[in-house]
């Protein structure tokens, strides 16, 4: 008998297969040279992500539930451990470009013996359908960051290339800014139980919420220019000092991948150098600049708690305690948008809920230990599969991270 | 007409005569080569304090207070401050140990200059006694500070010469560990207006604690020698991933200032090299090291919420909403100790209070700019004034950071 | 009238073809992954290399002497100039390993169509075959550089993958160790103006040489073993100051590549991971460990004018002045074999020849900025095209550099 | 029977008497806030420059010598040894500024002490006085570099303190530029052995020096002034590899100690903040700029050999061998000043003479081990001592140092 996970058991296999096929259509198109190099020390190459998501496969599920698997190379154990004290040595990170061999070809015949082997265990009604769950939610992370690892690899690119593939979807249409009245009050929040949710987002807790106003949409990039030509990034009255000491060491003038051309400014992104669209949420900023702007703006950043409630109280009163955050609203009906375009980085460090506790063994280390210097994140971004979102759902980035599509939204205190 | 203090206004005279003149006892024993050396760019040259500490009346008091005053240099303002944006330009912090001049012996006429304008501009009632008790307050944090820095700077010589000054209160004596039980509930915590507080201990707000329980007394160095023997320093398991980077890049196996010999531990301290005391609370340890402590023992940190209550509010009902600590109590009276030995690590990041809102111009930089990537402390050290600690009082430190008298204190959620 | 080469012009065409050709052969059979990291800044890719010699031709052969070519993308001359400042900016070198783009394919048509113009231009009379020529040799220099880098590159891989050509030829048979006499006295040292040099070869001067005998092979890695079984890397007296530093920093206890294992030294290398051949040279070493073994061994490297005068002085008194070096002697003939294992450090810096002035423009780069912190090598390794080598030939490094198949001879004054 | 010197050794007793109270005279004026702080790696404390020449004396001639003799503190060893590895371990240099103990009062106690001792030692005719002599000439090189890490301390103090003391001898008066032709030969060069010499220049030997001519004197400030009105400081093509890089990342723009102000450059120095004199020589410059200026003069840096030849063949024939370089001559003689305003850069590294050997022991490591990586100087300054320069000194210094009194004089090949 496996364990279960407390998603609907049955739709697992195809949601494995599903997420095994996603990750390999992202590099369809993408020339070998471009899945080797490593950009800097936070990030790491396409080949290492494919690699990587199915060691934790492989090392997860096949070595403990699948006596007869065996790896096709035992050293990848140590190659594409990414940094599971418990489950062994591992290859030091920065040096993760270094290495051509295993070659693409070697990689994706890596994934398909595991894909094999972990479908007929599933078949056999041997997998362990939570870990094969959270591996597939590990995955989906791994999807987004192989997208800005890219990213950020290919903007060092003089030939500034394009991502080959459809890219993502265009980033949101304009909306009217309004502000959403939340009462606040002694709340829970944290993940209850129902569906899937990463160990760092329980136990479901008490808060206490004070009165509070949200934006109904993210800080755009107009928004973004009137600060940069309000002297914002010249101005260390607006900035935390470690986040001031950051931007004068870094040279930060615009978000990461902006450039100032006669014309205007132009961003390098997936599909290649564009003019900034001005509507479009900002994105590749920084905490420091996030909390910056909001000082200027004499708004502030909210906390997780607050983004939270208003991710799943709509207005109308239906209390959506578990399901998807809300679809781009229309046009004037009041409701936030609160997913799918940035992430939004919020005031909250990311600490451990009141009463955490992670899983015993290795997969404890998935969020755990990271509970320190970090600030949360929220809402997913045009990266994130609609999938891996929910309205508690905490990501997390150090406060000088700029590499994510990472943005903002403004909040008030009643 | 001039602003008062929240204190009582009559008493800030004394205050600041006996603060200034405490700071300058600090050192009247110390040789000159021993006042101007920077050992880390985090501490400073004792000069350096004494200089920084007058500078801080001449700015915000004297300059827009005191019209016919005349500094003895005007480059003292470039030297001698230390971050404030608002304020000026600053000299480098690094280079702090390469300014030979002033001498000693300028900078003690610099503050005797300035001590005898605050003290004409006090009597002509001409004073704003809020920011001379601020001052006050803030040369006390430096009063430490200048130990602490020194006790670095002297810790790095092979000498290893004694602090000549008879040096700090004996730490305490072993204690009975109890364990006190606190109801928690929604609650306010933070300062409430009477008395002195810094800014970011306001504004009062509600909280939700949920029902916890705290040690009487900190952790002893008889309790952490047994970590250290089990191998804490050794198993990357307790820490966090941050922790256990600095742990390995910086070598720890104990804390700072101890080494191991022959008959075994001895700690280098203001009073020169001394075997180490089992039954005194652990010193100088980072906050990384305090959370491996915690996890080892299967208990926690407590918040800095969960530390103010219990600081507060006595086992027999008389709620001391503001007064000071509690001093040592008697054995077995089942009071917790919370004051006077060392700072507790809380497993509270920095930042800012709800509502909370710094005052305007430079002075609003004193506190609010640093509330990213640091911990919060509670509870003085043996280097702290009497004079200078409360319930409400929030020290905060770089997680890696050891050089403070830093120690902790376990919790456990009930 | 174009300019001719100082060797037989009617050779130059053919000696393009094979050139060029021969560079493509090394990566022949080489993975896309193995051909776009860069292991350290002093290390290129191979596909840099495969570019940056094609840049060289179109640079300055084709874009000054063939009007109508036009280069595939203006950009390469970005990417792919390697130091020239004269020829524009250039992107910076520790960054070549991030730039995917232009692929390993992009790469190969450029360098198809330089070809086709370069050939078209020699055939129309129009090409300056001294360029031509000189670029041929800076591309055989870059063959051994792909290779000693490539190496680099896959010592860091923990798979340990060896280079898949048939590789380089083996390095030479144990000769037993004789001592040739050089009587030395006021002689001509560098190149005489007949066949092909670089501008470091001149002018031929006079210079004074003390009597000395010199070593008839290299050190061989018995002998190193022995050096470092009698402490050799543990001992700071034998070794210059910087030297000592600079192994201790890095962690030196053998030749680069070495490893010792239970069954005694192995060495990473073209053809993977081998025992160590105790009577081959001894390879991958610094000036600083030369130096240090001379030390220990109570004998000196030589002078690059002792080294010179021995390589073209056979015994017998015929006096080969600019031929090539001799080859490996017959045992016991009494010659010494100067050439076609190891490049030697000498004991002299890399610097400027009296009189020598550098050529005109950017060629005038090649050599001459780099007269400065370097040591001169002599004699060509088992990486360097027969083609390439001769008795003036002065290779350089800096004395902490071991990723060259570098060894040494020994020498003693008289 | 104890060794004597190559110099008449009935004058050592006196000199080691002048030379201790030389030394001590330097900073007779200094505050003791000026004495401890180091200001860079390469820099070291006055106050240890006071301790490490006496640590010399006790530990080359006092310990093996004065069985009787008794250290006041057997931990100065350690503290006081700057890099003899024979002699035992020694703390860290780039640690110097951080020991305030022993004080300045302590220092200059162990120096009378070790003074008092000596010169019994002397008295009784057991002092080995070719050792006395040699310590003389180390603190003579002492008393230059205290001088230069003391103006390199007082130039990052903002107040642009003056060292107190009546300062160095004014630096030259303009000379009419002549250029002095010399025949050069096979000649000899290097010490002879009558009076002192350090051991690195020895032995004397032969070598070719083609003819060339020198200029008469270094060059000026208002030469160099030129040379950066010209742009020599954002042209490339003018600098060595390395010293463009060099340049680049420290942001040379003028020599160190240079500001430019509204009225024309001014120039920190010994005597502070002075207006920078056209006529005098430049100083404080690297190696790199010397080159750099050299190469757009159109000329050259003479050899050290050059340099030699002409500092003791007058013109008129009159062979000077070993004596003292010629003092500044006057106007219109046709002599060149080759002596005590600033070293002059030469283009020779500093390497070993043919057939150098180091004396035994840790004497040995005095010079040997350094003859890498660095460049010659030749001539003195205006802070060294006249008896401590002579025609066969070599100095050595990194190319990238520059806050010795450094500067250059050009050459011509013929």
């Amino acid at each position: 008998m496996r364990p279960t996970p407390r998603s609907d058991a049955s739709a697992i296999p195809d949601f494995f297969t599903e997420t095994r096929s996603a990750t390999e259509s992202l590099t369809a198109d993408l020339p070998i040279e471009d899945m080797v190099a490593q950009s800097m020390e936070d990030a790491s190459p396409a080949k290492w992500h494919l690699a990587h998501t199915t060691w934790f496969f492989e090392e997860f599920i096949l070595r403990p539930y699948a006596p007869h698997y065996r790896s096709p190379d035992d050293r990848f154990a140590y190659l594409f451990n990414s940094y599971y004290v418990q489950a062994g040595p591992r290859f030091a990170r920065a040096q993760r470009g270094m290495i051509g061999r295993p070659t693409v070809a070697e990689v994706m015949a890596y994934r398909a013996g595991v894909d094999a082997a972990l479908e007929d265990l599933i078949r056999a009604g041997d997998a362990p359908l939570d870990l094969v769950e959270l591996g597939c939610h590990h995955e989906m992370q791994h999807q987004e960051l192989l997208l800005t690892d890219l990213l950020h690899l290919l903007s060092l690119n003089p030939l500034e290339p394009a991502y080959k593939a459809p890219g993502p979807a265009a980033l949101a249409d304009p909306a009217p800014l309004t502000w959403i009245d939340c009462a606040g009050g002694l709340v829970e929040v944290g993940h209850d139980g129902a569906g899937f949710a990463f160990d760092c987002e329980t136990p479901r807790h008490r808060t206490y919420v004070a009165p509070y106003r949200l934006a109904s949409r993210a800080v755009t990039n107009r928004e973004w220019i009137a600060f940069i030509e309000a002297g914002g990034y010249r101005t260390p009255e607006l900035w935390l000092s470690d986040g001031w000491g950051a931007a004068e060491r870094e040279g930060w003038e615009a978000p990461l991948y902006w450039r100032r051309e006669d014309e205007g400014w132009v961003a390098f992104g997936l599909r290649g150098t564009q003019p900034v669209d001005p509507d479009a949420p900002v994105a590749h900023i920084s905490f420091y600049e996030a909390d910056a702007f909001a000082r200027w703006a004499g708004k502030r950043l909210p906390t997780e708690a607050e983004w939270e409630l208003a991710a799943r109280e709509p207005i109308d009163g239906n209390f959506v305690e578990t399901g998807r955050l809300r679809p781009k609203p229309a046009a004037g009906d009041g409701l936030a948008q609160m997913w799918g375009d940035v992430w939004e980085w919020t005031q909250s460090p990311y600490a451990p809920y009141p009463g955490y506790r992670p899983p015993a063994g290795a997969i404890g280390e998935y969020n755990g230990k990271f509970m320190i210097n970090q600030m949360t994140l929220r809402g997913g971004s045009c990266a994130s599969d609609a999938a891996h979102i929910r309205a508690t759902y905490r990501n997390f980035f150090y406060p000088g991270d700029r590499w994510q599509f990472s943005g903002l939204r403004l909040a008030i205190s009643l």
